[in-house]
């Protein structure tokens, strides 16, 4: 089978943004054991995206459209693709309650184009979208091309891909063979390193396959097996993932393409009935952000302060100042007080802090991107130094993933 | 002109790697007055590449080629283009002194495949790669249709686009008119009703050209005139900033791509030389790490607190924990009373408070997405309550924007 997927939309045309849905499309595709041919972009143009159209009937078996199903008069994916395939626009009924629902909620009134986001085609399957308005749309043709319609804002497209899409490519392609896959995610180490000590594992077989992907601060492997049989398919991920963890186990932190080290620690601390804290300096919030993006998270965690200039740290976590002027805000020394301080104050089982340089420039005379991580415990503190790269971002995100971590080895120890 | 971007390389069919290099490309040929029309990927494959070329043949005047430079026997952009045109391939004699200068310098054998990346079409110009190997090609054939072959890894395409590529473009392509671009950030307005209220200006005309775009939360609209006098470009634009602001300049507040309103509101406090605090609840820090993410921020932000819990909201806050049985944490008079007192204890000009249902569950028979946001000033304390959408990650950013507006507000009243 042969997919390809076309990007709609004049941004994507002229570099205005990144073209990140169709990256995520074809390595979802790609799991699910639908192989990609052809990837393209068209700007907000009718004739272009007919060609387009026209093009992909010759040579694909799926076509995936992603973009252009907004409210807008340069939205016109649906427009385009209806007339192509000679297929009458109706009104989808949940959409449209959605879409009322919607305007109703924020009292805002419903302009008349806001109706265009719920049509979908008559002899089609509407997929709904539950972080936002336009509906998507899968239709095979008589000819027996399967089209793809989803929205183009990413928070959109990707709960829509997986809760309404695979589903629905899985009842429609079902192949006997069919693919398993595993994701096992790893912390501290990186990709180059990681694909070293697994070459032959990853050029020696292709069932199962392994592929790596490299994301900021973590390295994620899919374990791929296509078979006929479930659980035959399971023993041979098996098989293979005992044999990667024997070789880098030591980074290995959890399974799932959704999971995190925040979620890992939060499900850690909700497991044990034990709560943590965190004062934060460089990282200005980030890490008890991302604790917070934890459903479920207030049962271990009841909150913390973000203590960004000296006096805060004084004032907020009642440091003491001789220390702070001995020692500086950038040290061990009140890495370590701030955590402390912060499990007293919080009553909390653990108390992690954070205190540094995130750049552009130096503080105190240390380095843009110098870190001080305390992790206070009831069998005291330790702290730990880094030295993390690149730009001010990377380095805040980098303190929060080194944070977790540390947790997340002391809940395990 | 019509230009089209190729980019060969399986693992960006694959979605392994994101498609940089041709969003890089995309926005920089269109600063040079060339018009990307078609954006393509094609993998590590003769035949397909070989269509894709008989495809641009028919369609652009400008065909630009990236990836497949390289010595690996997946390189083949440049064989396969070679046989396409008829051209003969022939070694550049600056890049293969290059080639063997490197290996010298590194004292590491040259292995004969790296003499392909020196290979250049006989009756093309070379590009020279000051930061790698592979030498890139431009060719105009007899058609009069023009080839640029750049190589993939981008820290080598994008100074050999701008030392090479540009010089190059600028010789065979000189244009008289080119483009101007001005971009205006709105907040508070939907992309539909932002659009609605410029129908006309969108529809009736075509220079200057007026484009939406809808990020989470706001909405940027792109203005872009084709001229060949700066200033009377840059005038032709003011006229229509002016109209848009005439009808939607109450949701308008900035300009610029990289622009955000945490940038908005931490310029205007470092002007009005104030400092702003904050105590999170379902926010969990999100405010206070966008503000973070601002550099120079430690000016205007000494820190604040997260109190995720009612206990912390009384321990950090000192809240009266009547007052808090009486109308519960998501109410005005806990927001109120969080902001008054992060402004006490952090000695800030401004303080805001964050309180609600982050969900997806409901809390304190409130539903998720209701939000109470406050914000102190030496003027007393102003509550609003809002009615957020969608996931739990949508509406703490929601929040977290609907926050830096009140400020923004603030500050420019």
């Amino acid at each position: 089978m042969r997919a390809e997927i076309i990007a709609v939309g004049t941004e994507i045309l002229l570099g205005q943004i990144n073209n990140t849905n169709t990256t995520f499309l074809a390595e979802e595709l790609a799991g699910l054991g639908i192989e990609v041919y052809y990837q393209s972009v068209v700007g907000d143009n009718p004739q272009r995206l007919e060609e387009a159209l026209q093009l992909a009937d010759q040579r694909s078996d799926l076509v995936v459209l992603c973009g252009g199903l907004g409210p807008t008069e340069d939205d016109l994916t649906k427009q385009v693709t209806a007339k192509h395939l000679g297929q009458e626009l109706v009104t989808d009924k949940r959409g449209y309650q959605n879409l009322l629902a919607f305007f109703k909620k924020r009292d805002r009134p419903m302009t008349e184009n806001n109706r265009l986001q719920a049509l979908v085609f008559k002899d089609g399957e509407s997929l709904q979208n539950s972080t936002g308005l336009a509906i998507g749309i899968f239709y095979q043709s008589p000819a027996g091309i399967s089209y793809l319609l989803l929205p183009g804002p990413p928070n959109e497209l990707k709960p829509m891909f997986f809760n309404e899409a695979i589903p629905l490519l899985q009842r429609h392609f079902h192949q006997d063979e069919y693919l398993i896959s595993r994701v096992l995610r790893f912390y501290g180490i990186g990709e180059s390193e990681l694909v070293t000590k697994l070459t032959d594992l990853i050029n020696g077989q292709t069932n199962p396959t392994l592929a790596s992907y490299a994301k900021p601060n973590e390295v994620t492997l899919r374990l791929t097996v296509s078979t006929i049989d479930k659980s035959q398919g399971e023993q041979k991920l098996d098989q293979l993932e005992k044999e990667i963890l024997t070789r880098v186990g030591d980074y290995f932190y959890g399974y799932g393409e959704n999971n995190s080290l925040a979620q890992v620690v939060v499900d850690l601390l909700k497991k044990n009935q034990q709560t943590v804290s965190a004062a934060e300096s460089l990282t200005a919030g980030s890490f008890q952000a991302t604790l917070g993006s934890i459903s479920g998270v207030s049962e271990v965690y009841p909150g913390g302060f973000v203590t960004y200039s000296k006096k805060t740290k004084e004032q907020f976590l009642e440091l003491d100042s001789e220390m702070l002027k001995k020692y500086g805000t950038v040290s061990k020394e009140c890495a370590e007080e701030m955590a402390l301080q912060t499990k007293k104050l919080a009553h909390s089982d653990f108390a992690l802090s954070f205190t540094g340089v995130a750049g552009p420039d130096s503080l105190e005379g240390q380095s843009a991107g110098t870190v001080w991580i305390g992790l206070a415990s009831k069998e005291g503190v330790q702290s730990y130094l880094y030295h993390f790269a690149h730009d001010r971002d990377y380095v805040r995100n980098s303190a929060v993933m080194a944070g977790l971590n540390l947790l997340r080895k002391k809940l395990t120890k």
